[in-house]
């Protein structure tokens, strides 16, 4: 007689929650979790494995707890002067914000975030304690620097969340609404630049305001552009002082030897790590004209991923591309769908399967 | 000009704290923190090697957030009739035990263990918002089942920590420990078994009490006798409902694909994984015997490390074995040091060095 959850001294917070999840499903097209669908190329796997056969040989030994060679590597790709000492790393960005959370948020504190964003931020503020504060976008889920800064005065977070571009609707973020939010604030900013590399390539990244701003974080992740996802490498830039904060909170030797040696590795191949990236942005485009020419609406995206507006039943449309083997995310927007951009098989395959379910609802 | 962390708004319970971690110093014989000194054998690193490359080939896509194959791979090796349902993992024991916090203590509850015991203990409980409580043991770091019962119903914590054997002092706790303080509390009770594999062959595990105690968690680790701690990988067993709590609060994809892969291939070769045991419980008996013959006063120890007494001044002896080429290490309890059983080579280096601080001090 196997007990149930509500048989255990379970917290009360946590009563009654199910656990956070896309639905993990073998479909032939998996489209749903802004994944990069093109695999790592074989000539930095091979390097890949090469350091981590290395590592492998210490593996007896717990790694090195500053990752340092790691955080020279991420101060490297990122440029505008960073250095390692600005660096901070953990398994996937979630964990980098969870550290952010722990040493500034926690018990009694708040974090804000502009609704709709990353579904996470919620989560991982009440996991640490926090209480979440939902801010407002525009109807096009763009955020202009004074109401962006008004609604922040306004609620008073520790902890600012600023999705850039954004998740789920791949809505582009001004520097000017980051620079107007963090003089609205005494609080911490975040500025998660998770899906920066697909913006167009003469953006500016957040990582230029950095200096004089030591609330500033902008964090980033390999899942994403560098095709790392299983690896679970996040990161973030800020000001030494706070990275320091960080130590705080983090477990010891959280980054495995193994971790920093595959993400050191392709560190060192990222020009070739990225080329897939211009693919993506150009089926991400065909993806966002082809929808809009089947009568869907889709929104301005910076990202991996299109949202789309215009299904009259979004569980029904959902179903029917998974019925043909199509896998795509209902992010809970009322008649959206959210695809990822995939190689030029997959969105061709999305599109043609869109395209037939339109023609029979 | 760099800010101080007083100027950043950190929690008030981070403030004047600094980060945990033992010194990391590149001395020829590192005996500090509880390794296990032999590397991995040629054998298994290339099966790991094999079984990590085939998850490269996927690393741009989320890994398992189930880890079934690795929770099987636990399941198995644990024996005692356990099954997948049973099992959790997570980077490092350290993570394990923090789900365990985070789902059943965190802030406004409390968290218990006998002092001394390890030192993330308190450092993961409050962390998670939760208060921790010292408990007592003998003069010789024992436990017996009516005292640690009474002091557990007297507490009346949420979770309790039962390290068997006990870090830092090597201690055996008895099972009637364990069935008397579960007996004691409605909280969950965390028997922390990272060094159980270097007790002796024919020791009952905490495994075997699991039956009908949905409360009793079983937790260990890869990082000892698995010679494994680089790859962070720790794991516990409880029954499947307390399994779901801890989905709750994971971060999904907590553990990499490459975590997974190599940690099933080890577990693949656990008989030769473990080969090294035998001769590391040697050392550790040989460390006590000759430290008394020394004039020290070793502790009873079913680990692979060894706490002694009668040190007139740890830190001068601690710094005198460093002036050697020798790190031990200092864990604060007043006329003790301990050591760690490295291998023969190592083992005979520490002990020279000891009669030579002896015979010059």
């Amino acid at each position: 007689m196997s007990p149930r959850l509500e048989d255990l001294p379970l917290r009360d917070d946590l009563r009654g929650m199910t656990p956070y999840g896309a639905p993990q499903a073998p479909l032939p097209i998996a489209l749903n979790v802004n994944e990069n669908t093109h695999p790592v190329p074989q000539d930095v796997a091979d390097d890949i494995m090469d350091s981590i056969a290395l590592a492998l040989r210490d593996v007896n030994r717990y790694p090195d707890r500053e990752f340092t060679a790691l955080r020279e590597g991420f101060a490297d790709y990122l440029g505008h002067g960073l250095t390692r000492e600005q660096i901070w790393a953990a398994n996937g960005s979630n964990e980098v914000l969870q550290h952010v959370l722990q040493a500034f948020a926690g018990p009694g504190r708040t974090a804000f975030g502009f609704a709709p964003t990353y579904s996470m931020y919620p989560l991982l503020t009440r996991a640490t304690g926090a209480s979440w504060l939902a801010g407002t976008r525009a109807s096009d889920y763009s955020v202009d620097a004074s109401d962006a800064a008004a609604q922040v005065a306004d609620a008073a977070p520790d902890v600012v969340f600023l999705c850039a571009p954004n998740n789920p609707t791949g809505t582009p973020l001004g520097l000017d609404v980051i620079e107007a939010v963090y003089d609205a604030t005494d609080g911490v900013v975040v500025v998660d630049e998770a899906y920066f590399e697909f913006a167009p390539r003469d953006e500016r990244s957040a990582l230029t305001l950095l200096p004089n701003r030591e609330r500033l974080v902008v964090s980033r992740t390999m899942s994403k552009a560098f095709a790392f996802a299983g690896a679970r490498v996040g990161y973030l830039a800020a000001d030494p002082t706070l990275i320091d904060a960080l130590r705080l909170v983090r477990l010891p030797y959280h980054l495995s030897a193994l971790t920093q040696a595959a993400a050191s590795a392709a560190l060192r191949h990222a020009p070739t790590m990225l080329r897939m990236v211009d693919e993506i942005v150009a089926q991400r485009d065909r993806i966002s004209a082809t929808v809009e020419a089947l009568g869907y609406t889709p929104h301005e995206t910076w990202t991996n991923f299109v949202l789309f507006g215009g299904v009259a039943d979004p569980a029904t449309t959902w179903q029917a591309l998974y019925d043909r083997g199509v896998l795509i995310r209902d992010v809970g927007i009322p008649n959206h769908l959210r695809v990822t951009a995939g190689t030029e098989e997959e969105t061709t395959a999305f599109l043609d399967a869109l395209a037939s379910v339109g023609s029979t609802s």
